[in-house]
Parts: C-alpha cells; sequence; structure tokens
C-alpha cells in the first residue's frame, strides 16, 4: 500500500486525557481514533494488527477442535436473570429498557452460550461441545485510562466448551491453556500460566495469561524457574520466600492479563437447567468451561513491551505490514522504489511504500520509526539502482540487499 | 467436518413465531439458533455462509480501492446531535442513559466515519477518502417477522467515501454500484438496481438494489429489458405502462432490497463542520457517500429464492461446504467413505461426512436436501470401492465417478 493513500497518518499530537503508552503510541502511528473515553475504531494500520492477531487465535482454537459461531451482542434481561447475573453483574453490564423490554449489552455470554447448548444438544454423544466466537464485549469500567488495555467496547475471543464430567472439563481446559501459550508465543509475548481469583465470573480459582510489564494492573508472584505463580490476590507465598524446588527466591512484579480461563462447573448450567441423558439414561448437568482472549488488549500489550523512544517495534507475525520502503527524494528513485514495491507485492509481501512527496527524509524514517514494521527498506542513489538498505526496526545495522534477496529470506 | 461432530443439526421444530421461510429453512437446517425475536446466533453452518459472503463482499470493496477499518457500536450522544438524528432517527436507534451519559447503539455510521474525516484529513490531497468495516448494526424494528432479512441486530457491510467534488462523489458511487452488481453476480443473485427514496437517511433519491422475491417487502415497476427500475414509493411510471426503448410493458413486483448506496453530498458534513483546504486554499465541506450490503439479509435473500419443499440448495460460492458425503450403512462402507473425506479434504475440497451411526440412510439423505450443499456424494456396497455417487442439490441425475475426477472438476 501507497503511505499517500493510507487513511491514519502520523499524528503529532493525542487527546490530553490519554496517559497510558500504548494509547498514546497507536494513536501517534494512526493505528487507531479515539470516539471517546474506553471506546476506539481500529484505523487500517490497526485493524491489520488486530486480524493478524485474530487469525492466529483462530488457527490455535480450531487446533483444539472448537468451532466458530457468532452469538449476539443484545440480550434479554430474562436470560441473565436465570443466573442471576442481571443483578450480580449490573456494574459492569451496560443495562437499558426499551418499549417495556429491558436488554443487556455483552460483557460476556455463558448464558447465551448454554442457552445454545440447552437447545442443541440431547444426549451424552453430543459432548463435548466446543465454540468460539470474536466478538464485541461493552464493559462499564468506571475508569478508562488504560488505551485499548481496558476499553468499554472491545474485541474479544471467547471460547466456550460444555462436557459430561468434570474430568473431561479439566482435560480440555489444560489443553486450551496450552494452546492460549501457543497464541502467546506466536504473537511475541512470554506468558505466564497464573492461579488467580474468578472475579465477577466465578467463586473459583481460574488461571490467567500474565505478561510482565511495568504498567500492567496486576501484581503477580512467581517463581523465575517456573512452578509457581499466582495472583497477589490470592497468593499464599511471599516476595523473596524461597521456592521449593530451588530455582530462587520468588519475585513479585506487575503484570498485564492478556487471557483468562475458568472452570465453572455445573454452577450455571444447574440454574440454567441445562442438562443431558448420560448412558445410564440420567439427567445430569451440563459442565462448562469460559477462555477469553482480549484482541485489542493484547495489541495493546504488545505495545506497551515492545517499543522505544521512537516508537512502535513490532513482532514479525503481527505486524500490519511486512515492510516499509522509504525513497529518498533524489531524482528518479521514485521509479526505482516502484520496481521494488511492485516486485515485492507481486512476491506475497505486505509492503507499506512512503510515496509522499515533500516530505523530508528525516520525517520519512521517523514515521517509519513510529510505526514500528520490522523491516526498513531505503531506496537512494547513494545504495544504488536495483539495491536496498535494510534495516531492522530492533537494530542499528545498515545492509545492502536487492529484492531478489529479500523475498528469498522472506520464502526461508 | 464430521456431521456428528457438528454443533448445530437439522431441526424437527422451530419457534411457533416464524412464519418467514428464510428463518424456518435456516433453523430447521442447523445454521442459525433464535435468541430473541429478530435476533440470531449463527452457528458453525451459518457463520460459514456469512464468511464466505464478507470475503466476496470484501474482495469487491477492495477492488474499488476501499480500506478496512472498524468503528465502535456504542456512541455518544453528542456526535448524533451534531447532524440531529438524536432526534430524528430516535424510533430506530437504541438509546439509552448509564452514568448520566447518554448514549446509542450504531444503526448506521455516518457520523463517526465523518468525524474520522474530520480528524485524520487535512487537504485535497488526502482525498478521495474510502473506507468500509464489517460490523453489527441495531435497529429497533416494531416487527421483526421477516427472519433474518430484518433483525433488531445484524451484520452489515458498511463503506463510506469522501470527496472534494460532487463529480467525484458520482463517479465513485457509480463504480460501487457496479462492484454491488458482481458481489450479487458472484453470491448467485441477480439484482436490479432501482431508484428509490432515501428513508431516515437522505430526502435525496438514492439506489437500491433489488431482487425479485414474493416474499419480498418492497414492490418495484421496471422494465424488462433493464433501463427503467423505480421503488413503487417513488415511481413515475405505472405497470403496464409501455417502456419509452420499446421492451414491452413495465412489470410490478415485490422484491427484498439487497444493497442501498446514498450520495449525501455536504449535507452532514456542513452540519458537522467536516472541510478541506482546497487548491485555492479555500475551505470546503466534503462530499459524503454511504454504500451498505447486509449480510445477514443476503443470506437470507438467498434462502428465500433458492429453496424447494425438501430445504435449501446453496449457491456454489457460498455453500458452508462443497460436498456433502453419505455412506450407506453397510458393513465396511464407514472406511470407504472415511477414505473419500480424507482424500478430498486434502484436495482442499470442503466435505460435511454424515458419519452417524444408527442414522437411516433415508434420514441422511432428508437431512442432506435440507441442509443444501449443492453436491451430495453418496457411498456404498452398490456404488462399489473406490466409486461415489453423484447428484446435484438441484437435480436428480445420478452419476458414478471417483473421487480422483471430482477433485479434478473441482480444480478446473
Amino acid at each position: 500500500m501507497r503511505y499517500s493513500q493510507l487513511f491514519g497518518k502520523t499524528q503529532r499530537q493525542v487527546p490530553k486525557d490519554e496517559v497510558s503508552k500504548n494509547a498514546q503510541l497507536l494513536l501517534r502511528g494512526g493505528f487507531i481514533d479515539k470516539l471517546m473515553a474506553g471506546s476506539y475504531s481500529l484505523l487500517p494500520l490497526g485493524f491489520r494488527v488486530v486480524k493478524k492477531i485474530e487469525q492466529i487465535v483462530r488457527e490455535e482454537m480450531n487446533g483444539t477442535g472448537a468451532q466458530e459461531i457468532l452469538m449476539p451482542l443484545l440480550h434479554p434481561k430474562s436470560i441473565w436473570n436465570e443466573t442471576g447475573r442481571w443483578d450480580s453483574a449490573k456494574e459492569v453490564m451496560y443495562q437499558f429498557k426499551k418499549r417495556d423490554k429491558e436488554f443487556a449489552l455483552s460483557f460476556t455470554h455463558e448464558e447465551i452460550l448454554l442457552d445454545l447448548v440447552r437447545k442443541h444438544i440431547r444426549t451424552h454423544r453430543d459432548f463435548p461441545v466446543k465454540l468460539y466466537h470474536f466478538s464485541t464485549k461493552f464493559r462499564n469500567e468506571l475508569r478508562a485510562k488504560s488505551g485499548v488495555l481496558r476499553g468499554r467496547e472491545f474485541l474479544m475471543k471467547d471460547l466456550y466448551s460444555a462436557h459430561t464430567t468434570q474430568k473431561d472439563l479439566d482435560k480440555y481446559y489444560f489443553e486450551v491453556a496450552d494452546s492460549y501459550m501457543k497464541v502467546f508465543d506466536r504473537v511475541g509475548l512470554k506468558a505466564i500460566q497464573v492461579e488467580a481469583a474468578g472475579g465477577v465470573f466465578t467463586k473459583e480459582h481460574t488461571h490467567e495469561f500474565q505478561v510482565l510489564c511495568e504498567s500492567g494492573e496486576d501484581e503477580i508472584i512467581y517463581c523465575p524457574g517456573g512452578d509457581y505463580a499466582q495472583n497477589v490476590e490470592i497468593a499464599e507465598a511471599k516476595e523473596g520466600q524461597q521456592c521449593v524446588l530451588g530455582h530462587g527466591p520468588l519475585l513479585k512484579a506487575k503484570a498485564i492479563e492478556v487471557g483468562n480461563i475458568f472452570r465453572f462447573g455445573i454452577v450455571y448450567s444447574e440454574k440454567m437447567g441445562v442438562s443431558f441423558t448420560d448412558e445410564a439414561g440420567k439427567k445430569k448437568f451440563v459442565y462448562l468451561g469460559s477462555y477469553g482472549i482480549g484482541l485489542t488488549r493484547l495489541m495493546g500489550t504488545l505495545v506497551e513491551l515492545f517499543n522505544d523512544e521512537r516508537g512502535i517495534i513490532w513482532p514479525k507475525t503481527v505486524s500490519p505490514f511486512d515492510v516499509h520502503l522509504v525513497h529518498i527524494e533524489d531524482s528518479g528513485t521514485e521509479v526505482w522504489a516502484k520496481e521494488v514495491y511492485e516486485k515485492l507485492e507481486k512476491a506475497g509481501i505486505d509492503v507499506l511504500w512512503d510515496d509522499r512527496e515533500d516530505v523530508s527524509a528525516g520525517e520519512k524514517f521517523a514515521d517509519a520509526d513510529l510505526i514500528g514494521i520490522p523491516v526498513r527498506l531505503v531506496v537512494s542513489k547513494k545504495v544504488g539502482e536495483g539495491n536496498v538498505e535494510v534495516k531492522k526496526r530492533d537494530g542499528d545495522q545498515l545492509e545492502i540487499s536487492t529484492p531478489d534477496k529479500l523475498i528469498k529470506e522472506f520464502k526461508s
């Protein structure tokens, strides 16, 4: 894509109330736009990042045998009354009345999912059920100061599973945990699986996936050797205490929660009457699991972690483009750049070409650093016709290469 | 996919208040589930159909040079007040108050889009702007009796364009009209481009894309030769009147609106102060176009048009699977079917394999007809090892073929 045609250029100023690094950099880079506190549009650059994250999550969810669906966002009060969450979760839910009927906006989908199971599943042979969707969540957060880390409206992948036994739920629960670690690994994050409290969702302990980060809202106590990690909310051990396996003292650190998984067991299915007939012909309640990853939050986490004073540094797998092409305005170099652009695009490499006229090389370089595509290519008289100068966003080394060499490297 | 594992099997009964053919067949086929009046979940089969429609629409939108984004669904009252639509469209909008702030749910996105243009575009060189998204729309319809043809919550592709002149808007407007015709053609619909009134959207005439259908809510007067078509709401000519180009008498027919396009001109941009600096340094208002296709409505239209007494007949391009494989329960045929299944899947052909045990051949055939995948394959002792019996959903002819032949046909 030609940068001159891209909607959402780099910005010098960001709204004054944006204090988080992720919102500042995403707004300055032209990835998002702020509609109101806690609510953002994804501009083409941000949309591309989220779509790449989405595809990675989709592949890993499909890998667990889950099927993709889409559930509605507007829910009748009656269904939330079945579990009592119309009242117990009313702080976080957007609830309203229209033509004498009361509705809530989706802040999660357990009730809707259980209603599907109730209507479509008959016998034990129809289990397990594994369904997920990518959809919008609305949460009436008191404060919305963390950019896309905690929006009032945001994108989430939520997976739900229903099983005939606790044992089967447990088995799938840890399969999903593994698939989550794969997701985080693929997007470039080192996540720690942490025991935690269930918040408004459940009284049982749950697992969160936390990424160490100074700006995180959570705090965890963990063993550097990886055999213990709990959210401070429930932590039994203390910072500095020795790990029983000899990995040294436990550490305490701020972290961002990038995913969470819950075992609800039969709590909600009992309330909603979601049952099946077992092999002996007996009616039993369904065991429910629930598993979330916030897509927009994941994007924000990546920005919080991967940046420097000049801008964002995207991991390759979620970068909006593969390479950022800049030509320096000597006469003739635009033609050279166009050749490079077309050659790379034809080979399936996504190129953001800064083709703007009347913009200095310095400004183009600064914008490239702010946007943060992992590879920058420069075409100039100095570099010479047919060549490109290659620089990684996270390094300083300059290398001379050719489009053909680059294509080979990208394919390998 | 094995049908035994698919969530959302065929249903014998549908909710009593479902009078529309599209809802009845989609519910019975296991494509959708009804949450409440006018609101449906997409189950895996329905989700697949909508995703195929979405991808066709995306390709055609990208073909016009448009860029994909995602705008929020929850909007502040203030932005709707700028155009006066908070009041003028209040019947159709879901509006509510939360913590002393008023919000509306997205029923369209012109205001949000113009706000983006206002913030991100500076000079005439940044035009035209062409942005689209796939997102959820909420419309507080009085009646919701038409299944997915008129939901209270539904999926829509909306494209918006902003231009520096009426002429440039006109040019792109008709480019989009052409791309819409391509979309409808690709999903298997014969659409007629019809002049119409703008409803709550604009006082100007607009264009609708109508598909002739007895169950449609619209009525159009049109020339069978294709040179005149108007919605009866604004029609100047009468049924039976001779077409001036000699194509015979004008016809009147019921139709379903599958798309619409609007030229708002500067009406809203003037109200919202969305301007740019022209070449002479003068401030001018932006010309806005708006273009919609309802994805779920498109699915419903296909079902209304393509069905028989046994079920749905999907066009190839949007069918949830390429082939429906059934094996007849003689001993051994399951192994043969598995071989066919794996061979076709490996070749990139999407197979729905009805692998259920204890279900009669007759029931399997009835389900295959209800679900409506265009090609049915049967494996049985009679057909013989290594062979498949092929039947098109819209025909009666049975043919004997082999997986290899089928793969060749699919690839050609």
